[in-house]
């Protein structure tokens, strides 16, 4: 069974809503570790105002008894604290003699306010923004940390950092997963490198003052992943291409990369490609380096998934970029909403949990099963058989 | 009706199937012009013997009656010109006494040779890569370039380019669409820029020398989108997110950005996102810039749309890499299969058709109906109220 | 796009959700007129005393605004009033030193119990039951009351009547659809044939004094239908064949039928085929009968729409049937919990309902656009080029 | 990995094509039992004369190698014999000089011809005959062989029976599988009871010498069904629901009922419902009866899956109905295509092998697995574990 979501809900309306489909039965949920992933998304040196007042919180109303999942479908649903100072404006129903004082006529360049706009036919431009802004992600974040428990069962784990922000990158090479999991929760920019986890914050203050924004780069490793998720087989089963569509949804990204991604443009095939080698030891092949990040074929080779993303500068800025009155359609600023500086650490631990859902989606359709004792069991005779094969010469 | 789609084939079976369901009754289609795409994609500097063999040319077996389509699931079959030295040896039916002698224990670092025997459990891993191999994308090219005759109705037109080769890449900037489109034709490598056409083909020519293969970067733009196509509403509509799923999917293909993509990391955000203005002249929104590469909150914003895809170097290497026979697990050199140095231009040409599905079916995503005609009126209707909009203030 | 939608909840657990993805923006929606769909499914001669508990009501919490869709996604939350008495029982998260005294191990025959409980290892049948009851079409109903909503402004109508309870039929022939809407509204059973609805009450109460439970046969009509919905070029897109499936996914139906349906096996074709008409008046091709309910080829052909369902008797007898204690396998009664003695009213108000999700979702399958006004707009066109057609002898 | 497929082809264009997308490796294919289905489905008292100018014979082309299944895509190829007689007429490409002579201006009324024809704006409306036509049902048979050769191995049988054509139905029980698997063979019209088979075909006869057509309803029988495919939490998983989907979408089908069916809506509760016993012999929970037909909840039961249809007459009469000619839109007699008199036990045919594709796409989400082998492996765990449960009190 693959696993299937809808999140609904506006930025400043009554709440974010979720149904997550196709979860096994029997598996541990742990509510204070999914809220545990909504306050790191909510952290992160550039964040605005906003982050402070919310401090999400998730209610499963379905799907769940007494903290294991029961197989049907888990509905989710965070509240958003400040909805009562926006209680009219974004009433569902209704409201007599209400008269809006929070109108959009000047569409922000680098939202989804001006063609959002025109295809739905909306001339306050309120009625896309607060879909399109990246509020949506809480609740897609609560669906991930949900299905990163159900994975955690399989040994597999993620962590993300940021390497970039505003121009100021970190040094090459990389630590061990654990050492990068470790240190990305102790800056405040994600970032594992002390020194230009300090430049970072500096790039950020500057464009704070300067009224402007920043965006940069993160990174999400996987480890512990099952060799052959995904398929070659047809376009739409390769998984390396269903991470990147999920890590170019997330607002505000424009590009995704995955191991050795552009820099593979300059390289020759021989310091590209990863050697094979046994391990007789863990009874495994392996490879030499991980250039591939992970897949090969569109399916994963058992090493390290590893993908990056780069996230643009945030598009309000404070000092507001030439726009057009919509009625009028004479030269203007674009509206000022709040907003942050900078949210790469956000989208960093936003990609993290959403990705969750590829692999979790990846494993369920490998190995079937209805309890997590099922699921389980398969993916233990798969790994049994991962360690005895090819035994001898047979077709 | 979204456009839905399945290619089927092995690089050495019979033949390449092809299986394109939702386009509507009444679209003119012009086999040569199909051909014309399968040629573009088996030229440019680099390829292998194999591509002098081929010279595809696509069978249409249903779905179109003198000329034009029915509204019925179009049907499409490339021969395999060289099965025939391949006939026992891809033989879908058992062949009595037949002993393969083109058997693959050697897995190619950087194929889906050894992850996808294991999870397919192959021995013979060519059951693996006579699927997995880029072969495959004839047949997409083809259903692309169906899709391409489709939308150019719609006055869309679309060009691909190569815009780095083995560290080669051409000079910042770039000139108008029709431009490129012109100039990428004349050059073997699909290099708009003459002087860094010239070094990439050197560069080719050095690895082909040394055993070894490139990759490279290239752009495809679409110019004369619609506004509006896609939606911010839900993550699986984002129309930016689904094109560079559309990207990763091609084989070989390790990262993919829009616009100004991982750029944007660099700069702050005034620099960034696209000013709007309002073009009196042909009463439409405009951008200053184009930065974006044609999407904002996941929805076309009007302007060209501008993606790029990295193609890792070519994994078959002559010189071949360290690999392991998968019986006795002994350290080995990688089974080599004849292939190309360079296929970069072959990528841009793969990617240039493939992405007019997801145009095409945006399109039709948008604006319904079941005969050309149908859908080129509602898309008419649509036109006419944007130029229109916003006439007053109203809600 | 076509509407996609997950309904999520548990009988007694705190509410039901459900998000509808992909309906248009700026339909206007009256919260109660679907609160009286939602009434009407819980009246109906022969329910159980829960439904006089519940009175619910539906709560919209995202994508409508002031009374009108966004074009976001819609979601839904109706609380289950009784939650308060089973919040422990049913509690998502776990309650320390909780022992369950609502455990269901004698599996009731007609449910989903037992062979749901061994798919998903849940020896507490209860962790079925609670999803499998007929409970989640109240929130499924609110889906597609607003739906209903959508299709109104394209002059789509439907009704249903109950046919058949327990044996008793109504006499052949069928009044107007006017007639049968207003008719069905009077009668406790949904009958239009007030002395077969005598006979139906009568048919439950006896069952009910024998602690039994009764079946019938439901029938929605709806008019209003445009030409053309659905498709015959491939299996899946036939609308009947989706409608048959909704039908089927009702809990308890164990038949659908269209137009004359099962009949049809018993006649010449010269008595089941509709003859075709040109109606000069309405500029409309007519059809004198409409034995094919409204489809042919798996497409509308514009009169209206007929589906019949039948559904088993409640599964629950209060005289309870042989099952067996899942731990000890020894043969004893099947647990009771409380029902309905005859729920068919109930399912012919599902029913209209919920089919009128698909026949939205083939409206803007059909017609394309975002907002209300541009399907209506594509919609009108359609209709011109219909009344109009076939002009001349072209090709 | 659930199963997907789509068919394409006109009725006497070049061929049939399917492919086939999700069927696992190592799965032994014999072709002639494919082709066997096929003959089976051509034959049958009441068909016309096409029938015996056909004799198809299905081609893979792809996902096949010696014999066995790779894991990827599979296409399948039925020539159409009779198109070289119809060559220009149906020729994919524009034919110089070319001039229709088979037009078709008088829609058959029970076809798809006016709908069609409206929807996707064809004048000549044998542009949708040729693709509405049963002929379709070729390959979806040759589908449905290939995956009922899968899920034999799983010891799943199936066979298909008439019961009933023009008004003369068999007595009331039934036999054993094994029996009616055996007596359905020796039927011309697929009837177990003999009396009743040689009415059957005085009823043909009887209708063919008026011109006119007879319909019919046909039974499809699985045996062997595990326990818990399909499931009961979400509306569009229910396996009944889509296998009534399934025999709606079938050419002429009006109706569909499981187990007991219509017939439910006459009995008690008590009457109706399957007692649960436990066979401890094989341990295994069994039911008293199967009026479920192998269903509850959505759920296989582990009894025999029972699903019927009823086939309206041919549409085609030799004695044409009233129709109109669409561009004077004059009261005319319909086209005549050649055609059958009655089709019930190609029919049945058909259902027997398409329904094999939902068993079988049932069977891999359920297990899971990429090859036969880890598919078996993994439902040979789930059977062990179904022995053995519920051990012991625990929760």
């Amino acid at each position: 069974m693959t696993l299937r979501y809808f999140t609904a809900g506006e930025s400043h309306g009554p709440g974010l809503t979720a149904i997550l489909e196709g979860m096994p039965s029997h598996v541990p949920l742990n509510l204070s570790q999914i809220n545990q992933q909504l306050a790191r998304r909510q952290q992160g040196y550039g964040r605005g105002d906003r982050m402070k007042i919310e401090s999400d919180s998730v209610r499963i109303t379905s799907g769940v008894r007494h903290g294991k999942t029961l197989g049907s479908p888990i509905a989710l649903w965070i509240e958003n604290k400040d909805h009562a100072a926006w209680a009219d404006e974004m009433s569902p129903v209704a409201v007599r003699g209400f008269q809006s004082k929070r109108c959009i006529f000047y569409p922000r360049p680098g939202h989804a306010d001006l063609n959002g706009g025109l295809k739905y036919d909306h001339t306050d431009l309120r009625n896309v923004l607060e879909r399109a802004s990246a509020r949506e992600t809480a609740v897609r974040v609560a669906v991930g940390a949900l299905c990163l428990q159900f994975i955690s069962t399989f040994n597999v784990s993620v962590t993300a950092h940021v390497i970039q922000i505003g121009g100021v990158g970190i040094s090459k090479g990389r630590p061990d997963f654990s050492v990068i999991n470790q240190k990305q929760q102790k800056s405040p920019v994600r970032c594992i490198d002390d020194a230009a986890s300090k430049k970072m914050m500096a790039v950020i203050d500057k464009a704070k003052k300067a009224g402007d924004s920043v965006g940069g780069i993160f990174e999400v490793i996987f480890s512990g992943i099952p060799t052959g998720l995904g398929s070659h087989v047809q376009a739409d089963r390769k998984l390396d291409a269903i991470m990147a569509r999920t890590v170019m949804s997330i607002q505000a990204v424009k590009g995704v990369e995955i191991g050795m991604g552009f820099l593979a443009a300059e390289l020759l095939g021989s310091k590209v490609h990863d050697g094979i080698y046994y391990d007789r030891k863990n009874k495994k092949f392996r490879r030499r380096t991980n250039n591939a990040g992970g897949f090969e074929g569109g399916m994963t080779t058992g090493e390290n998934i590893v993908i990056r993303g780069v996230m643009k500068p945030i598009s309000t800025l404070l000092k507001p970029l030439e726009s057009v009155d919509v009625h009028t359609k004479k030269t203007c600023r674009a509206s000022v909403e709040r907003s942050d500086i900078c949210a790469v650490p956000a989208a960093a631990v936003v990609a993290e949990n959403i990705l969750c859902i590829d692999v979790a989606s990846a494993i369920l359709e490998k190995f079937g099963g209805d309890s997590l004792k099922e699921v389980l069991k398969n993916y233990g005779a798969y790994c049994k058989y991962l360690s005895t094969c090819y035994p001898a010469r047979h077709k």
